[in-house]
Parts: structure tokens; C-alpha cells; sequence
């Protein structure tokens, strides 16, 4: 039963509406300062080369230009862009369910602001600052390096292979780490020996890009005390500013990082991108720098690393699964970034959705001469589920059975642990599949004859368990602070970033329901670190779960001070008050009160001596951690004379605990979809036999644009909220992204027999499976 | 006996330094928005015309024009530009010593945002908005008015007699308030009979100009969703955000106000000036508009507020004052803007400086055609002693009694009320008093012969009381936030403004004392009402006294926290611990210790649960005004040829309870005196026949420039810190503009005989009463 909440489950614009709409919103971009210079940035044409020489001297003296930087102007110090400077817990391999520390191996750092050698095309080698934009690629131009070409490797199983280059001199067979899963468990050899069937199989991955809107940007400006303010799209403000403290030797409080409006971030801020290079070019010049990647710069950067995993599921007749194995190879390209990270949460993601009492799982993280990866939306998750989810439909296919029926043979229950090692409150699975079932007509379209038109219907599904946050693997910690006005309107002042996901707006809605007022009574800061508290930053879909909280307890403070005011103005006691829509007043008599506005006025200007800013602090770190389910119901059209698929319909039941928004969710959701069956089709980088990305735009990347989507219908499950999340809300954020693909995948197979196991499904792949069938056949 | 402090009583440089010295800081006129119009002004020509019709249509068909208004645009509304919105409480004149209510009549309402009737030449008849500076004057030109011309009257006395032009509707015989002093007491007429003597005279100030270096400006933008951003000067942000929403009907939370670095204010700040027409401009036109006042127009607006002042004092045989009366004049000019407000004080500190058992006062608040005054430094207080400390000098003289014997006979004592009529902590001035006569050699200086030389040598003191803010008159409300980062350096977040007494660095000092951290470790964020919270404002010399407590609550409360994490982790109870230089210590064994950059580091990124953003808060609101005391001391030198009065000397012995920065409190000190000498001896505004002021700027209007100024010696008297300042200090801002003119007087008249009751004491004055004393003589 949902309690009667007047602004919580409502569907309300959101908070940057206005801004957004009238385009009067303020990006990153958008700021300009007196003296600003522009940086641009040289990259290396070749894969892999030493660099003997640089001679700027060209650059330098050509007019407007007023720095030129290498490697001999940063800091001789390694890092890595995407380190989160946490201690990192995870399970003990030798001690099952306990939680120990491992940091160093899960964040090495192996990169330069700039590098000493190019190892991508792409790497960077050197940059510019200059009074325009014009001037400033000139001065590129001007920069002679001296390369020694170096034997180059591309393909991850090569680069292991003995006598491959070597990639980074530490890096034996160019693997950075072997990864044990730190979760393994049982016996799988003997869990495989007593399965009926084993289902067994090689996937691969996608290559995929944020696309996000807007590319890095960033300003970086030091002031006349040498204290740094940085403008930059940023996931984790604080963290971030903490890096940047450690990488330029200075204490975290001689920086100031401002983070405006975000044109999406989907994991690409929450690594580093221009802020290094951009620092280094202000401290040389005395002058502020922006700089702003062009898109193809910005494709060059982090993209979704690819897996190539060999996973095998082994079933008893009854429907058990009695062992799980998967081996990882992680192709991260030339530095470390996100691989540790995304790769433990693949196997977390692979050993967690069902029950399972054999479990293995390994990984090796492994150099290749191609561009680093980063942590897109899914982060591991979304690959995980292409190897298990695909791997159940072909074990059920074995044994003759409807898939959805195998997975709910082995469904986990509410008080068994998530993928987290966590017990959990609710696990509404089982519903969540049921509810799909019906809606979509599983059974009537499974049993559809297929004929052999040359268009042919296909349907599948998959389902997924996630995360509201990245407890209890590092500490997330989350402060808000509320300040009323005169009027009984607040400013609620928290470190979120909004990339889009309207996260300012539903913490609103939060704060404006807790404290009885309305949603348009809450104005939002963020954005600076000088005047935010602390904040982990956005990822692992814990934004809303773990800030609201803290808005929670904020609001809830100030509530009571609210109510304690009121009630020696209203002559009785605090606890015989409540509020709403503006109004405190007598519970057993409610035409008796005073409005909000009033009490705060009086709080702030009483003269006797006991006045009050009306004010309220939450800080928030979970102690639970509730994953969210999802089942994704997948119909499409396959043309067999083409290979095409044509998705008709995506069905999406997410189990949200409670949608604070429901506009919102069911908006984050359908992009997620949309990024989903991107990757699942058509997203992919084309990167050449030299090394060289050619699909580094959107003329040449493809990601699914409106008349390519499918109808959508997302249906939010909010039977059963969390009593941790705020007014029962998990975190939702990639949800969508997770199992859409294997979805595709198992709907294709349905329509057409062909199972493709590395992504993207392209009609080439389709049209060559069907071939060999016939020709066989 | 001082305590041993390390960052408290230090000499350090101005929190500001390296931005102003670097020209780096941003002030509001460096400010530039997109799309940002330039506001104008369109004044009267006339002191006195009823406004017929209104031509804009040329105005408005000029190309580059975006907006014309007049009276028909703005909010039908009267408001007052001082308005505080505060509940203003005095003594009950009917009960000595009780504080009562009383609102209304101190704030009255008498403007519009652009005026319905001109009263004075320069009043606001319309404003224009366009793309730049050179159109919006154009515009001003094409602007049509017809005038009705109306008799005038610049001369106060003239205003009130029956017949004269009435210049607001409400007021008879242009009177707009008669204030009986609350805190009349005794019988006067009783004591004057007591006395031996009573010397009485009416006195004369001068209409001064703040002079701060920053002309007025505002910039004003609607965003979107109707909220309003301010960009202006301002004293008191959270009231002038009060205020501008009550003039435009708007809930104050959607008004957003930002005070950046500031040129000066002295009072000037106090008071709204572009606001208002700045807002309705942005409202009409959709855009930012920026209005920016020329010097002229800045010199046009708020003065100080002139007096006449009649006044007598009665003293008894053994020098023991009887009685007191002053009877004011209070000539506002147009709009009553400061008014009684001013007058109150004035008559409050004429009567709460010495003991007298008989006190009568009283005024009258008078409009005149001319333009309107404002609350300058000292306000009021500087008024009443040149008419009190003159005639404490003039009775002296009568009884043939050294003035500064007089004064030692009649001083109040520590327990005795202060002129706010509170109990005192401290009463130092007779020390302050003895330890000036012994530095100046007083004695002997009074003793010298004068001879008949051309340029006589003259010496006269003065002494005077002031506040450490407005308590208990208003609310005096006050708060801090202090914030922690990793490295253990701050930010210290209030909403004080610093006009340049260095407000920002001594809070930052004594929060580092505090804190056990250095002065650079604390980072000021300031000026943005969503962001800091509730601040009554800068006026009163309340600053330092009232937010230094508030920052001392914030600081010992995030000590605290930052002691009990550091107890853990020494394994010992908190209250072993100290802090001092960054560094944690126990006590009983100082080689064990802990960085506060450790322990802060530590409290936000643990990882069990117990993370804490070392965070405190502190609310002031004081009990106690302790009153500062002062004796300046004047040496002067006077040409009996030509009249000219060269200052050679002056000694200010203040005292401060202790000074957090002593640096800056020189600083303050030496550029009061200046604004002393100023207002004595050459500002003053030549209004000429036609009511037209033609000393509106710097070279018609003079300040004391460095050559003019005198040696200048300051004393702070730090013996008697009070237990209520935060660290012992008291308010200081306006001490050296209050006595520097009675004093100068009384130099003169011990120089040549000649005691001009008028300011300024131009040359030509003295030739005059010299010229008439040898005519007589």
C-alpha cells in the first residue's frame, strides 16, 4: 500500500525545465572569461611509437600562441583517469561472504597527462594553449615529433600470445592483472558433472560510446593565491577534485571545481578527461584555458570495453542450475581506466542473478595498441547478462524447455544474498517475469509457427538483477543540507550532479514531500565544492537512493523545527502537528494552523532573541543496498533474404521499489532501451588495420535514432517498496541498459534459429549463419 | 592578560589581497551576461514640478532601444530604500527603560521606484534599456516631458513655516515625523537650574558623501521560470532581498541576490539605489540589464543627513553635569529615506555619552526640495558630538576648568548603561582619556602661549561611545557555516559582505584560532542568499563583534567532531586533546598527535560507516552591545591671515577590546579620521539657488587627498577585552568618524578664539569671526 503523498509519485516537470526549454541553461561551454585562452591538444598518428624528439619551437613562436606543453611539462607522476581514490572492498577469495581490502591492483595507474610514448592513435603528446581556436591548431601543426614506429598489436588473444609487443614495460604478455572472481564458490567441475545439460559458449562484446550529448569540456583557472577553479563535466565532483589535488601536489582545498548544466554523462565523468592537460596549459600560461573537445576527439576517448567471455551453465533435469563458470578476457586497449572494476562486476553480475551453489570465475585485463575504455551505463552488468542470459536460453533449448520457466526454477527469493553478498529486503522477480508474460502473450507467441516467409516473428527475453549503489564495495557518502527562506521555500543543497537523469528534480520532490511544501518551493544548488558537502559522486545507480535518503534526514531536522516553532505560536505540542502543501496544522483540528512561509519568517526575524534560519543536514551512507530486478520482453522481425532485424516491441517491467517520478524513470528507461539495442545492432567502432577509428561521429557510428526504436511500454513495478530507499525508491539508472541486448539476441534466435554471440548482430553476421544453415540443411 | 594566540592579534594581509592587488578580483560592474541591455536614468531638471505627460514614443522607435519607463511601469507602491523590514524596538518613553515596539513611524514610506512628481532636481522620472550605453543616453533625450514648475524650498527652517511649497501631501508644514526622545529622563529645567553654568549653541553638520570608490551598480535577469538574480552592492543582502520582494510582490526565495567584491560602502549600501528600476527594466525587456551609476549620478543619491542642533549643557559648580537638551532639525530633503533613524541615534548618543540624571530631547524630521540623505559612517553619532563636544569644551571654558578635567568628572563606569541603555562589561575611557593627554602631552601643549604670530597653535580633544551593533533596537541575527575538505583546510561560509574593513579575513582569523588551523587553510564564500545563510548585515559596527561569534560556534562545534574522530584514533579522550598549527595533540604528551588534514581525510572517506564531513554551524544573536570608547586628540595650526586651519596632528586612542587583525584596524581607524577631517573642514555639497548640486564629483567635491592629511597616530587600548567579543573584541567601524570634529573645533577655538558652529570650518568662516572679534577687540 503506498501512502497519500502530494508531490512524491507525481509526475512533475523537471527542476531545469524552464532553463532547458527557453535554452537559457548554462553548459561548460557556454562560459567565457576575461583573458581565456583556447588548448588544443596533439595526438599520436601511430599505434604504438617511441618519441625520440619534439621540437616546438615552431609553435612557440608563432603569434597568439602562449604555451606549448609535452611530456617534460607535467607531472612525472602516474595516474589513471578513471581512479575513485576509495579504499575498495571485496569479498575474500579465501573467505566466503566476508569483505576485505584490496585497493592497489583495482587501480593502477599507468598513464601520463602526457605520454612519454604513443600507445594508441590518439595518445596525447603534446598541447597548446593560444588566444583562439584558430591559432591554436596552427601551433599543432608546427610541432614536429620524431617517432620510432613500434610493431603494434590490435587484437587482445595475440597481445597475450608470447613475442606480442609489449605494451607497457610492466606488463608481462600484456595482461595488467588476472583477476580470480573473489566470489567463487561450491565446486563447479562437480556441479557441471551432476547437470543434465551444459550449455557452453564464446561472446564478445561491443565497443560502445557514451554519445553523450555534449563532448568534454573544461576551464581551468588559477588565481593570483594559486588557488585552482575548475569548470568541468563531472560524475564525482569531489573525487574528482581530490585526483587533480593529488596529481598536482596540492591540497584538496586550493581547488574549487564547478560543475554546470551536464549534457548527459552515462559514465563518461566519471573519469578524467580534459581537466590534466588543461591545468598544466593554465599554470604554464597565467591564464585561464578551455578546452573543448571536438566529437571525434571525444570518440577517441573512453569508450565500453569489450569482453571476450567463455561461459557454460550446467542444468539438472528438474530445472536446476547447478554450476556457473565464466573466464574473462578484458580487452581495455592501451591503459588501464575502468578494467578491474567493470570486470569484477561482470563476474559479481554473472555469479549473482540466480540461485547457484558452484560457482567460477576468472579474468585477465589485457593491453592492446587500440584506445582506452571507460565505464559506460551497465558497467559490466549489461556484458555479463550477454554471456548468462543467452547461455540459459540455449541450456533450456537443450532440455526442451520454455526459457522464462528455466529461469524461474532458479530465481532467488526476498533474505538470499544480491550480487552484492547482501541479504536482500525484497525480490519481486518472479512478479516482475509474470507481469511481462502476461502483458506481452508469452505463451501464445512462443508457440507462433514461424513458416518460412521471408520475414519472420521472434520473440525472447532476459532478465537482471542490479545495484542502488556501490555498497558495500566503497564507502558512499552523502551529505544534503536544506535553508529556508522568508517564504517557506528552501534551498536544498547537495553535491549531485544532474546529467540529465533529473536527479535534482526527484531529490526535490523528496524534500518538498517531507517537508510539506511544494515542489516549486524547493530551489536547488550544486555544482561547487566550496560550498557543497561531500558527495561520492553519480554511479552505480545510487543517486537517488542514497541522496534522497540524505534529503531525508535533512528535511526531516528541518521539519522539526518547523513544527517546534509552530507549535509555541499555535499553543500546543510539536507532535500533535503535521504539514502539507504549505500548511502546519492541528491533527485533530485542521482548520487550525499557520502557513510554512509564516513560521520561517517569524523563525528568522524573531527579536526575542531566539531566532532560526530554519535549517536541516542529512548525511547518509547505506547500510543496505537494494537491487533493483527488471524482465525484458523482446519481439522482432528478422528479414532472412537481408539479414535485417527490425525490433517491434521492447517490453520493460522494472521493479523500481517506488517511482518518485514516474515521467522521469519511464524517460531514463526508454534511453537506456535506446542505448541498448544500439549496442545490440548497430553500435560499434570500426577501427582500422592501422589502428585508426573511422567511426569517430555520428555519420559513422550509428546509434538508433527515433524511427529506428521499436514501440515501447515500460512498466514500473512499485508493489513492493524498499523500507531503506526514500519513500521505498531503489536506484534504477542502468537498469534499461542491462538486458535489453541478450533479450534481442534470444528473440532473433527465436525467429530465426541464429544465435550470434558477438555483438553487434549485423545482418552480415545473420546472413552468413543463415547461408551456412541452408547450405548444410 | 591576553591569551597566547597564533593566528588572533596577528598582522596578516587582507583575505582579499592578492585579487585586488593582482586586479583580479571581480567587482559587480566587471560583470557581463549574454545579451546584457544598459539601463538609464531620465531625472528632473526642476527641484520641485508636477509631471503633466510623458512623450516616449521617440524613446521607444529608436533602433537599439528595448524598454521606456515611467511612473505608469512601476509596482503603484511606495516603498523607502532604507527600509531594514525589521521590528524595531525603542525605550518606552513612558517607561525609562523598557523596550517597546515601534515600526511604522521610523520607516516611513514615501517613494516610488520612478516618482509620480519631481521634488528635487534629480529625481527619477523614467528609465530606458538598450543594447549599449551610447543608445540608452540617445534615448534619454527623446524622452518628452512636460513640467508644471512648482515652488521650491531648499531651507528647512523655511520648509516649516505655514505657507511654504508642501512637498509630500502627508507631510504638514513639511515636517514628516516629531520624535520626543525615548530616553528622556529627570527634569531638564530642574537641572539647568541646578547648574553653575550652562552654555548652550546651535550647531550645524555638514552634508557629506560616502565617496566609496564603486559607483552604484545592479544587474538584474529573470531567468526562465521567473526567478530573479541580483548582482548589487549591498550591506544587507537578505533584507534588500526582503525588501525588493515586498516592493514586487515576489516570494523571497525566488530572488537570488549576489554581493561580489565591493568598492567601499560607508553606509551607502545600506540603502537600495539602481535596484529597483533595474528590475522592472529586466522584467519589461526579458533580458539582463545592467545600470551603473556615473559618479555624478552616484553623488545625486543618498548624503549625509544634515542638522540643526540645538543644544545646552548644565554644569554644577564641581563640574558635575546636570543637565542636558539637544532640539534637532532634521533636514532629509525629498524622501525621508534615513531619517529618523539617524535622529535617534544622534539623540541617544548626545545622551548616553556622560552621566546626567536630566536628560530632554527632541526633533523634528523636515523634508525640502532637495535631494534626499542616506545613513553615512558614524550616522548620527558624529552629529551629536559636534554639538555635545563642543559645548562640553564651551561650558569648560565658562568655569574656567580644563575640558579634559571636565569630561574625567562626568564619565560613566563600568555597570553603568551604556547609550543603548544595557548594563557595560568594560568602561575604559577615562584609561583611553589619561593615556592620550600623557602620549599628546597635553598639559603642556594647553599651556603654550599662543603669541601673535601669524599661525597659531591650538589643541583640542573629544571623546565619544559607540556600539557593537544595533542590538538591542533590532534583531541582530548572525550565522556561519564552517566545512571541512580533505587536506584540513575550511571553507567558511557566511553571507557578510566586505566593503574593505577586512570583515572576511578577521573572521577567517578567528576561525583558524579556533580551528587550530592557519589563517590560509580557511576559504571565505560569501555574497549568494541561496547558498549562505540568514545575516542581519553590515551596519552598526556590528560586523566583526556578531558573525566573529557566530563563527566561533561553528568552529568550536567542527573542533569538536574533529577532536573525538582524532581521540579514536590516538586512543585517548577527546578532552586530553589540543590543536594548535594544523597539528592534534594530547596534551599531557605533545609528541603524540595527529594533522587535522589527516583526520579530516580520515572522517570523510571511512569506510565503516561512520564517515563525517567535519562540519559546524554557529547562530548568533547578542545579549550584550559592549560599547567602544575613544579620545582623539587634535593639534592644529591656523593662519589668521587667511583663515586656513592645517591639521598637524592626530592621536586616536580607541578602545578596541582587542584587535583580531591590528593592521586592519589601523587601517579602518586612519581612513575615518580622514572622513573626520574631511567633513570638517572642506566637504559639503554647493546646491546652488536653482536647487541644481554642482559638487557632484571629485573635482568640485573635496576630500582630504594624502597631501592633506595630518600625521596621524593610533593607540589601540587592548587591556579590557570583553568576556562577549570573540576573542575580547568590540565593534569598530565607525569610531574614528565620530569625535575627529569636535575635536578639530575645539583645537581651533584654543588656537584663535574662533569656535564655528557650522561645517565645514572653511578659511572664509574664520577670516569672518576673526575679522569681527578685531573690530570689537
Amino acid at each position: 500500500m503506498k501512502e497519500e503523498l502530494l508531490v512524491v509519485g507525481k509526475r512533475l516537470p523537471r527542476w531545469e525545465a524552464h532553463a532547458k526549454a527557453t535554452g537559457t541553461a548554462k553548459y561548460t561551454v557556454d562560459i567565457k572569461l576575461p583573458e581565456m585562452l583556447i588548448g588544443k591538444i596533439l595526438t599520436s598518428p601511430h599505434p604504438h611509437a617511441r618519441i625520440r624528439k619534439i621540437d616546438k619551437s615552431k609553435a612557440e613562436n608563432l603569434p597568439g600562441v602562449e604555451a606549448v606543453i609535452t611530456f617534460e611539462d607535467v607531472p612525472k607522476k602516474l595516474f589513471n583517469p578513471n581512479k575513485l581514490n576509495l579504499t575498495l572492498r571485496t569479498y575474500d577469495p579465501r573467505h566466503d561472504g566476508k569483505l576485505t581490502y584490496q585497493t592497489a591492483r583495482y587501480e593502477l595507474m599507468d598513464m601520463y597527462v602526457l605520454s612519454e610514448k604513443a600507445r594508441y592513435v590518439g595518445d596525447r603528446i603534446a598541447a597548446v594553449a593560444a588566444i583562439n581556436a584558430g591559432i591554436a591548431e596552427e601551433a599543432l601543426e608546427l610541432i614536429d615529433v620524431e617517432y620510432e614506429v613500434l610493431p603494434s598489436v590490435f587484437d587482445p588473444i595475440e597481445a597475450m600470445k608470447p613475442g606480442a609487443p609489449r605494451i607497457h614495460d610492466f606488463a608481462e604478455n600484456n595482461i595488467s592483472v588476472h583477476m580470480p572472481f573473489p566470489g567463487n564458490r561450491g565446486d563447479a567441475g562437480k556441479g557441471f558433472q551432476e547437470a543434465a545439460v551444459v550449455a557452453e559458449g564464446t561472446f564478445q562484446t561491443g565497443r560502445q560510446q557514451m554519445c553523450q550529448f555534449e563532448p568534454s569540456t573544461c576551464i581551468a583557472s588559477f588565481d593570483a593565491a594559486g588557488r585552482l577553479t575548475i569548470w568541468s563535466l563531472s560524475q564525482h565532483v569531489f573525487l574528482h577534485r581530490r585526483k587533480l589535488a593529488e596529481l598536482f601536489d596540492m591540497p584538496e582545498g586550493m581547488i574549487k571545481w564547478i560543475t554546470s548544466h551536464m549534457g548527459g554523462g552515462w559514465g563518461k565523468f566519471g573519469s578524467f578527461s580534459a581537466e590534466p592537460i588543461c591545468v598544466v596549459l593554465a599554470k604554464k600560461t597565467g591564464k585561464p584555458v578551455k578546452l573543448e573537445y571536438t566529437r571525434e576527439e571525444d570518440f577517441l576517448e573512453a569508450t565500453r570495453q569489450t569482453y571476450i567471455e567463455t561461459g557454460a551453465i550446467g542444468v539438472k533435469k528438474d530445472g536446476t542450475i547447478t554450476a556457473l563458470q565464466e573466464k574473462i578476457l578484458a580487452h581495455g586497449g592501451a591503459y588501464f581506466t575502468h578494467n578491474s572494476s567493470t570486470t569484477g562486476i561482470n563476474m559479481g553480475s554473472f555469479a549473482g542473478l540466480y540461485k547457484c551453489p558452484n560457482v567460477t570465475a576468472e579474468a585477465d585485463c589485457v593491453y592492446t595498441n587500440i584506445q582506452p575504455t571507460g565505464g559506460v551505463r551497465g558497467y559490466g552488468n549489461t556484458e555479463a547478462m550477454w554471456c548468462l542470459e543467452q547461455l540459459v536460453d540455449m541450456a533450456a533449448e537443450k532440455m526442451g524447455m520454455d526459457p522464462l520457466e528455466l529461469r524461474l526454477k532458479n530465481l532467488k527469493k526476498a533474505g538470499d544474498p544480491s550480487s552484492t553478498g547482501l541479504p536482500m529486503e525484497t525480490c519481486p522477480i518472479e512478479k516482475v517475469i509474470k507481469i511481462g508474460a502476461e502483458r506481452i502473450g508469452w505463451k501464445e507467441k512462443r508457440a507462433r509457427e514461424k513458416g518460412d516467409g521471408v520475414r519472420r516473428y521472434g520473440i525472447g527475453m532476459a532478465i537482471f538483477m542490479h545495484v542502488s549503489g556501490a555498497h558495500p564495495f566503497n564507502t558512499q557518502h552523502r551529505n544534503a543540507f536544506i535553508k529556508f527562506n522568508e517564504d517557506g521555500s528552501a534551498s536544498l543543497i547537495v553535491s549531485a550532479c544532474d546529467m540529465g537523469q533529473n536527479l535534482l528534480g526527484t531529490i526535490s520532490q523528496i524534500a518538498a514531500e517531507v517537508l510539506g511544501v511544494r515542489y516549486e518551493d524547493i530551489h536547488v544548488v550544486t555544482g561547487d565544492t566550496d560550498i557543497t558537502m561531500f558527495d561520492q559522486g553519480q554511479h552505480a545507480s545510487g543517486g537517488l537512493y542514497q541522496i534522497g535518503n540524505a534529503v531525508i534526514i535533512a528535511a526531516t531536522e528541518a521539519k522539526k523545527q518547523l513544527l517546534e516553532r509552530a507549535a509555541k505560536t499555535l499553543e500546543v505540542s510539536a507532535d500533535e502537528l503535521e504539514v502539507k502543501d504549505r500548511r502546519i496544522y492541528v491533527k485533530a483540528a485542521p482548520q487550525k494552523g499557520i502557513s510554512v512561509g509564516e513560521v520561517s519568517k517569524e523563525a528568522i526575524y524573531n527579536f526575542e532573541e531566539q531566532h532560526l534560519n530554519i535549517f536541516g543536514k542529512g548525511s547518509f551512507s547505506p547500510t543496505p543496498n537494494p537491487p533493483p530486478f527488471g524482465a525484458i520482453f523482446a519481439e522482432v522481425e528478422v528479414d532472412t533474404e537481408t539479414g535485417e532485424v527490425k525490433v517491434l516491441k521492447i517490453l520493460f517491467v522494472n521493479d523500481v521499489g517506488r517511482a518518485i517520478n514516474p515521467t522521469t524513470v519511464e524517460g531514463q528507461m526508454e534511453g537506456g532501451i535506446a542505448q541498448g539495442i544500439g549496442i545490440t545492432l548497430t553500435e560499434d567502432y570500426f577501427i582500422n588495420e592501422s589502428g585508426v577509428v573511422e567511426s569517430d561521429n555520428f555519420t559513422t557510428y550509428k546509434i538508433p535514432a527515433a524511427l529506428d526504436m521499436p514501440e515501447l511500454e515500460v512498466i514500473l513495478y512499485e508493489e513492493e517498496p524498499v523500507s531503506s530507499g526514500p519513500f521505498g525508491a531503489k536506484g534504477v539508472g542502468e537498469n534499461p541498459n542491462i538486458a535489453v541486448p541478450p533479450a534481442i539476441a534470444n528473440a532473433i534466435y527465436n525467429a530465426v534459429g541464429v544465435r550470434i554471440k558477438d555483438m553487434p548482430i549485423t545482418p552480415e553476421k545473420i546472413l552468413e549463419v543463415l547461408k551456412a544453415k541452408s547450405a548444410t540443411g
